[in-house]
């Protein structure tokens, strides 16, 4: 990773400041770093550790001696300049959900289905937070007992709607504390002290749009083209972290100890599982961690081959930015990003 | 109604307030009530319109003259005095849990199985706020097309935990708000802009008591013994309206439609179900109000029998006080209410 040129575009956004904060922490210097964005805040400076980058507007000329372009700017943007900065010759790992179900892009949880990877044609897409936490929790049962059928509830945290919406949450909470009125702009309704069981937009089918990625992205990344999955999204009071309440039906019976044990051995998950002491995930615990935590593991009182569980996880970190620098791992690690040198 | 003298014991929690202003709207004159609560409490002042009321403590004396008492300060109160009022001959309609399972108490949900009151012996148990709210959404299709299997996840607010419960959310949203640490007192862990996938304690079963009452309770009011009922109870930052997303599974297809046509046409049942303009339920709207209120209501995208829908209720009003004067009011009506003459 230290020896590549990479660009992330929507460096200002909340996702673009994930990414910024983990390259640092890998090791990546400030030499290497393109931080793109909007006209908007072209000419604003980044810290970036002891340095600071000037943020450019994002154009067709960006690319250049790009290896690996971070986007997470929003469908239209990546729509736009992805397929550019792939012919300028960088593998693009996108964070919007303009390329996740096109057949010729590979939709990626690297723990899962790296493998995917190796047919990548210059994008890469990065599933949707709800989606990676869910199938982090979810794969490790799924190899040793095919999944059949996941009802799946979330309680999603209003920073999967950006900075922005985090601001809205803070300053209605303060407004309603204080006993005004509040007028809500980034959603449609109020957030403060009440939920929304409505996240992107309605389809046709009475499903919205992200209840839609978690059914038809789950299938992609599983390789499970009849994984019967139900899912309701919903938008909760709460800064960071997101978490899902699940009931999953195995093709024969899982006892809850075995879940619990392969849940253990799983990379990337954590087991936070003892009600003797209260002990269970909370999104207050996930913020800022890399893993996803499961707890709440249990029979299902009348199914014998189905489980409930409850998970949480930082989605703006491996619901986002943390994924999509996984998947740039390893790209170079199974030499499977394009080298400058072929160009 | 207005003919009988109601005791209010626990006159000055929560669910008490609530059966007070509930019983003024029925026309309930002061003379006719006695207020009780625990020695701490007696001595207070309650207005009660354009009267005030004194709180007394509650005895074995405090239920002579009483035709009903309705109860609402916890399962030990109700354990000792619910047999002492009824040997006084007070018809007892009881809040806690300490009743409900009984063989010897009907457990009654007026719209659905009034005719359990029917065989009461002096105590008739109020069913915990989910299990009521769950049923006033599934009755008017089970009556229909019997349901065999329900997943249900919980998003309650912190009202159904008291009214220290509430206090203790508004605190810590204002300390965290303010960069400040919390310690939580009524909660396990911290409820200010978090979620705790723990109501009540924990079982053998590695359910919490709040699930397994769901679970319980909907099987004796709806007489289904084979109801396979799987629930999840989480406790949200949210002051007043508990709501529910439920995947439900009938005994033979159930359309949508269908289902939207019948829920519209029953009792205490509020459709609010339209995504073209973004009209779904949300507990700000709940609040205060008397109906159960269903919305998102859809097929399940793989299982022509399932269903899922979003249910939001007041959780102090049809969760607890509306519903215990619906049962005394159904007790009036039916001359089920043991008259002052026959003692």
């Amino acid at each position: 990773m230290q020896n590549l040129k990479i660009a992330v575009v929507g460096a200002t956004g909340m996702v673009g400041q994930e990414f910024l904060k983990i390259l640092k922490q890998k090791g990546v210097s400030a030499a290497n770093l393109r931080c793109l964005a909007s006209s908007r805040s072209a000419g604003n400076t980044i810290i970036y550790g002891d340095d600071t980058i000037e943020v450019e507007e994002t154009t067709i000329h960006s690319f250049k001696g790009v290896d690996i372009a971070l986007f997470s700017a929003g469908g239209e943007t990546s729509r736009y300049f992805a397929p550019l900065a792939v012919k300028s010759g960088a593998t693009v790992i996108d964070n919007s959900s303009a390329w996740r179900m096109d057949n010729e892009v590979p939709l990626v949880i690297p723990e899962i289905n790296s493998e995917d990877l190796k047919w990548h044609k210059g994008i890469i897409a990065n599933p949707n937070c709800s989606t990676i936490q869910m199938l982090m929790a979810l794969w490790p049962l799924h190899r040793v007992n095919p999944i059949k059928r996941v009802v799946v509830s979330t309680y999603q945290s209003v920073s999967g709607a950006g900075g922005k919406a985090v601001n809205e949450l803070i300053s209605e909470s303060r407004q309603i504390l204080e006993g005004k009125a509040v007028t809500p702009h980034i959603f449609p309704h109020q957030i403060g002290f009440n939920l929304i069981p409505q996240i992107d937009v309605f389809l046709d089918n009475n499903y919205t749009k992200e209840e839609m990625k978690m059914t038809n992205e789950s299938i992609k990344i599983l390789h499970a083209p009849n994984l019967a999955l139900s899912a309701t999204c919903v938008r909760v009071p709460v800064m960071i972290g997101h978490s899902e309440n699940i009931n999953v039906e195995f093709a024969d019976l899982m006892p809850a100890d075995q879940a619990r044990l392969l849940l253990t051995k799983a990379k990337g998950v954590r087991v936070l599982d003892d009600p003797s002491i209260n002990l269970y995930p909370m999104p207050f615990m996930a913020a800022g961690s890399d893993d996803t935590m499961v707890g709440r593991i249990r029979q299902d009182l009348f199914q014998p081959n189905c489980l409930n569980m409850w998970v949480v996880a930082d989605n703006v970190r491996k619901g986002a930015a943390l994924n999509a620098v996984q998947i740039a791992e390893s790209l170079v690690e199974n030499n499977w990003v394009r080298a400058s040198g072929e160009r």
